[in-house]
Order: C-alpha cells, then sequence, then structure tokens
C-alpha cells in the first residue's frame, strides 16, 4: 500500500476539532432541552427522500443546489430543509398524530450552495413547530417566540433582539397604497434591507415601476415601525407582545420592525428574526412565523402552524468565543503501580458520582505525559494513585490549574471535583 | 393545486412516530452519556464524503450498496459506516489531535442493501474507538469491553452476554493445523456460525478442501473454547478478563468464545459481540475490537486502535417493549379564564424546576379536549387554572392517572409531580 489517498474533506463542510465538537455539541443541548421543556416532542426524518416530494413547492435556485442522484429506478435527494420532510411527515402521518403537533427536529441539510464565508452546504437546523389540524390561537405565537428567548438567554452570546412584525400590516398598507398586486415582489425587496441596505432596495423598488412618492412612503412606514391602533393586523401583533411579556420575555429583546416579512410567501402571519447584537454581520440567526397551509403539496387537509429554526452551522462558525472549558473529562486517573484494582476502583467511584472521568494507564507512558496529556485536553484535576494512596485507601488529587495537590478519600475528592466551576 | 403528491418515504428507511422517537431518543442518550462519562470525546464526519476516500478499502458489496453520485465534477458518496470518516479524520487531523484520542461517534449510515425485515438502508451507529501514535496496552481493550457492559446494563433490555476472542488463538491453532494459508477464508466461514449453523459452516470448509479430521478439530476447539495455558494469545485475553472483572464486569455476562472472530480483515486481536438473551433473533447488537492500523490508507502513519459499535436502528426495530411511558412533558397547564397572566406564570415556574411542561389554551377547545390531549400524549399531570386558583394563588393538580386532583401550592405541585416516576 504505497498509493495513500490523500485526506481531505469537501469545501463548504464543516468539520470540527474535539474541544470544538463539545462546544458545539453545548449549544446543541441547550437548544434541545429547552425545546423539551416547553413539551416539544423530537421527530427525526430520513436524510434521502423521493426529489419529488422534496422539489414539490421549491424554486428554481433550490432545484440547481439539491443534492440529487438516482439508486435503481428512484429519483432520490439529500434534504434542503427540515420543514419539507416535516410538511410531508404530518400529511404521511396525521392519522396517528395527536393535534396540536409540537415537534422539534435537529438534524443537517444540504444545499450544494456557491461556497463562501460563513455559507455552508452541510448545516444543522434547529426546527420547531406547532401544528394544527384547525386554525391556531394566537398563544402559539407567542409560545415560539418565547422559546426563542429562552434558548438565546440560556446561550449567553451577548444581547440580542427579536424583530416582531405582522405580515398583513405591511400588506394591507401597501393595499392602501394601491400596490398588491405587487406585494409579493416588494416584500421580497423589503426582506433584503438589512442585508444590502436602503440605496439598493430604493433601487429595487424602482424597477418595479412604483412611483417614487409611495416609495418614500413605504420607507417612512417602515422606519416607524408604529403600532398605529387603526393598522390592520396591529391588534393581533399587540396581543402577541402582551402575551410574550406575561411569559417572561423582556421588552429590551423585542422590536416592532414593519421590515421584517421572511422572504417566502409562505409566510401569512406574525413573523420574527433574531439578531446577535455583537455579530451583526451574521445577520438572522432564527427566522419564523405563523403559516396557514404546511402541507399543501401532499394534501386536501389544511394543517396551519407556527415554528421558528435557528441555523447553528453558519452561527457557531462566526462565534469569536468558543467554550474554552471544553473539555471531554472532569478527572484523568493515572497509576503509578502495576495492580490496577484499587485505581480502577476509583475510576468507578468518580464515575457513579456522575463525574466524567478518563483512565490513562499505560505504564510504557511517563506520569510527566500523562499530566501533559490532561492539559492539552484541559481536564482540571488527575487523580493519581501509588503505593500509599493503596496503604491509606486515599488518593492524590491534584488540581491541573494551581498545581496543588491533596492526599484525600474518594468521597471528598468527589466533592472538590464537583464544587469547581469546571 | 389540486395534483398532490403522494406522501411517502422509500422502503428501508425507519421513520417513528413522536412517542417511539422519545423512546428512540432515550436510548441514544443513555448511550451517549455513557461514553462521555468514560471521558471520550465526539466527533461530527460530513455525512458526503468522496468516493476514492470511502472506496480505499471497500469490497465489492460496499461499492454496489452506496449511495453515490455526481456534483459537479466531484463524485461524492454517502458514508457507508463511522470507520472509514475515523481513519480520514485522524489521518487528516492527527498533528492537531491528542493522543490517545478517545472519541465517539453517533451518527447514521447509509447502504442500498436489499429491503429485508430488520435491515435498513439508513442507520445509526453508536461508534467509540480508542486510537494511538503508538501501540496501545491491554487496558484499554478492557475499557472498551468494560464500557459495552455499562451501555446493556442501563440500557436494561434484559440478560445480555459480550463473548470474547483473541483471534490471535483461533490463527494459531489453524497454524499448528497447517491451514495458515486459508486462514482468512477459514475465519470469515466460521464468523457466520451462529446465523447459519454448524451443518451449512461444515459445507463451507468443505469446499474449501479442508480435510474432515481437521474440520472435525476446529469444530471442537470452538466447541471448547477452553483458555488452555499454552495457546498463543491466551495471555492476553486473560489479562483482559481480569483486567474487567477489576472494572466491575461481572462474569455472568461474559463468556469466551473461540468462534467469535468478526468477519473482517481489520481486527487482529481481542474482539468481542454483545448478544441480548430475550432477542436471540437479532443476532449481534455491539460487536468491536483491536486493530493494528486504522488509517493505512491515507498515511504511512501508523495508527492502533480499539473500538466497538452499536447498530442502533435494527436493535430498536426488534424490541418489543418500547418505553411505554414516552412523553414529551410531564405536565400539561390549561386555564378555565381569559387572562393567561397566572397560567404563564405557573408554567415559567414549573420549567424553572425543570418540569417539562406545555401549555394548552386555545379557549375555543373544550377542557375535556384538553384532557384527552394529555392522555393521548401519555402527559401524567395536568394544571388546571380558573378564578378560584387565582385568589388564592394555588393551582389545581390533576394527575391523570389516578383522577385525584387537589388544589395546592406551586411548590407542593413541582416536589408531587417531581415525585412520581413519571
Amino acid at each position: 500500500m504505497n498509493n495513500k489517498i490523500e485526506p481531505t474533506i469537501l469545501p463548504g463542510f464543516m468539520e470540527l476539532l474535539p474541544e470544538d465538537q463539545i462546544a458545539f455539541n453545548r449549544i446543541l443541548r441547550i437548544i434541545k432541552q429547552t425545546y423539551e421543556l416547553f413539551g416539544f416532542s423530537p421527530i427525526d426524518t430520513p436524510v434521502i427522500e423521493k426529489t419529488d416530494i422534496l422539489l414539490a413547492k421549491a424554486e428554481g435556485e433550490t432545484e440547481k443546489q439539491i443534492y440529487r442522484f438516482k439508486k435503481g429506478d428512484n429519483d432520490l435527494a439529500l434534504r434542503f430543509d427540515l420543514t419539507v420532510p416535516l410538511a410531508r411527515y404530518v400529511a404521511q402521518k396525521y392519522n396517528d398524530l395527536t393535534f396540536p403537533f409540537k415537534r422539534y427536529q435537529i438534524g443537517k441539510a444540504w444545499r450544494g450552495e456557491k461556497s463562501q464565508k460563513g455559507r455552508y452546504r452541510e448545516f444543522y437546523q434547529c426546527d420547531f413547530d406547532i401544528i394544527d389540524n384547525k386554525e391556531l390561537d394566537l398563544t402559539n405565537d407567542a409560545e415560539i417566540i418565547a422559546i426563542i428567548y429562552s434558548v438565546f438567554k440560556k446561550l449567553n452570546f451577548g444581547d440580542f433582539v427579536i424583530k416582531i412584525n405582522n405580515k398583513k400590516i405591511l400588506n394591507n398598507f401597501l393595499k392602501n397604497l394601491e400596490l398588491s398586486n405587487k406585494s409579493t415582489e416588494i416584500l421580497r425587496i423589503i426582506d433584503k434591507l438589512s442585508k444590502i441596505g436602503e440605496q439598493k432596495v430604493e433601487k429595487e423598488l424602482q424597477k418595479l415601476e412604483i412611483e417614487q412618492d409611495k416609495i418614500g412612503k413605504i420607507f417612512e412606514f417602515i422606519k416607524k415601525s408604529k403600532l398605529d391602533e387603526n393598522l390592520d393586523g396591529a391588534e393581533d401583533l399587540k396581543q402577541v407582545l402582551n402575551l410574550i411579556k406575561k411569559m417572561g420575555v423582556s421588552d429590551n429583546n423585542i422590536k416592532i420592525d414593519f421590515s421584517i416579512v421572511r422572504g417566502q410567501d409562505y409566510y401569512t402571519g406574525i413573523v420574527y428574526e433574531t439578531f446577535l447584537k455583537d455579530y451583526t454581520e451574521i445577520g438572522c440567526i432564527c427566522g419564523g412565523g405563523r403559516y396557514d397551509n404546511l402541507a399543501e403539496c401532499y394534501t386536501d387537509k389544511k394543517f396551519p402552524g407556527v415554528g421558528a429554526s435557528i441555523g447553528l452551522t453558519r452561527l457557531f462558525s462566526q462565534l469569536k468565543i468558543k467554550n474554552k472549558k471544553s473539555t471531554p473529562a472532569k478527572v484523568l486517573v493515572v497509576s503509578l503501580i502495576d495492580d490496577l484494582t484499587f485505581p480502577l476502583e476509583v475510576a468507578n467511584k468518580l464515575r457513579l458520582a456522575k463525574i466524567k472521568a478518563q483512565t490513562y494507564f499505560d505504564n510504557s507512558v511517563k506520569i510527566k505525559k500523562k499530566f501533559t496529556y490532561a492539559n492539552k485536553l484541559g481536564i482540571p484535576f488527575v487523580v493519581v494513585i501509588g503505593d500509599e494512596e493503596v496503604k491509606t485507601n486515599k488518593i492524590t488529587l491534584k488540581n491541573m490549574k494551581t498545581g496543588k495537590q491533596n492526599l484525600i478519600s474518594i468521597d471528598e475528592a468527589v466533592k472538590m471535583i464537583k464544587s469547581k466551576n469546571t
């Protein structure tokens, strides 16, 4: 075997070193636990779906991007989001589901986009939705926002803002300007405001042959974003704002913004996007809202819903401060003696106390190298066991940060390891 | 939109209803937590790899089975296990890894096998391995077995047996029978013993033109599986058995079995397979062992290792007793009044106490239907809030199993919900 194949992965695919993976998984866990705390059920759909299912509603761009292939006679593709699989899942299984159906799904999706900074071809989506087989009331919209708030509070990535709107407000405003026939295009252009800025948005609106004074009125309306009572759609938005307050969402993290419209036609009511104040360059990290009909491509039944999604891969890739305390274990157990009876007993007891404990026994490796190993992995404590420890039924616990070590009982060691904020 | 696309998935792909998904995820979590308790780091590799990387060592059967496709000029495929990606990962990143490298990976893999009962085209593998850039001592083999033991003790699927062998023992026995030149083929045939039985194995051995008395000796040797001291390889196996005992592994769950050889040439030393006694039809649910060189296709560097893998999808599909207590929440909060201030406060407090709490407020839905909803989802408690509750700052907690309900404080409710083994 002399012809080695160069070990590489494709561009646009994120693959982390273990310490970063631990930090990534910590974020995943917080998101998952929060969804579960609100009683959402997990689902897990196949990565591969039939292409006609996936593309039922997709536009040209998506069709170009998907990873598509034949296997036997089947035309298959990798899912490009988690919403289409949810729609198919609900349409297929509604007889066996209990409504309102509160589900979350965390998994990868794939789009063969042009490779560029912060864009990934394989990426995690963290979706959660409430689907019903009849109309959902506004408490559901509020709950989705409360969950987003709860997630980003716990993630602790600094200050964040959830920008909220009701698409009906802008639609009605456009109706009053006699622009209803162009409202879909206008909303798509306005959706780009935070990315491309006012000047470019203005130019694109001009291309739609909208009169300059109407463009001016649109900008003015958006800039004010004032919840005037006689605006159609304002009452719903007010109710939701009132509810989320009662759910413990702080006013400081909420902003009404009429320019938030979510690009897709798909959304029909209250919509929201979340931004991290310290990471404006990332843009929207969590978007969602209300939709009238989830599964119209697959069934005549109507399934309205409300939900949101966190794009974790891109978010993680831009975080400046990863968790520096990432370590696979709290303690490393090493032995100076050949009989491993006591050292193994100690490792067992630490694990029974729910302490993540690694062992490194190989006695062809010097103790110094084992300390270096612990330091490299960021393991905060090393337990050393020699003849003295066996004799006294105690262990030597070394704090790798301070360098201090103590001969103590296992119980004392458990307390010490757990008491540290490591 | 009248032409609906029929919502289906491909045969051979497992997709669960929410209650089963909760049970599945519970198993996943136990496996993951056990790997982490032993200090193993998570890694997560791309689902899509370059085909030449994936097929570097694969045989014809695998090549036929993989999901392979072109994207632009790239020849790509979905991973068919987690071992090849690990090999590529280590060969690519060894400079940034700390050895011994203890990693786990839980994820899906794909093989387009013929669809048949209990065989899936998309399946979860739960792998954990210890890789070093120098030789690993036997404490590592023992640790892998101790982890397997720990996982299946916690999973509580009934009695199980870990069958252990050292491939060197059988290889040396075959050498003494002057069958070394056929040992690879012989081991592959013996590997099928538990699946196809003695008669068919005998026939296959006869096809290799092995004399009948030697076949008899092989069978006798395997049946006895006696750790004779002068067998080459017996000493290592004894040491490992001694070590796992000290790690707390019960003798009752361990059996020496010289017929356990793991099909692949890949394995070179101690090997093991785990079987559930109540599910003999599933066969091996966790296999693993020692290998000399992980990444030889990608690098000249030598990376010996030891590890094992649990095939979770097939295992789960055959379990008769799924977790009947699967529920997304411990409590459902409902309100008889329109002002949700107090009900939302209650839900918040329950969640702060780490109780999974769903809300169902929509007041166009009758309370009776909400109780039915809780029962369908297996939610054991419902909190009902009306005027009386607001006035007294208490809540009505209904136990859905007994039907009893009490007007109590939130703190008392927290205690009651937590005290139940639900």
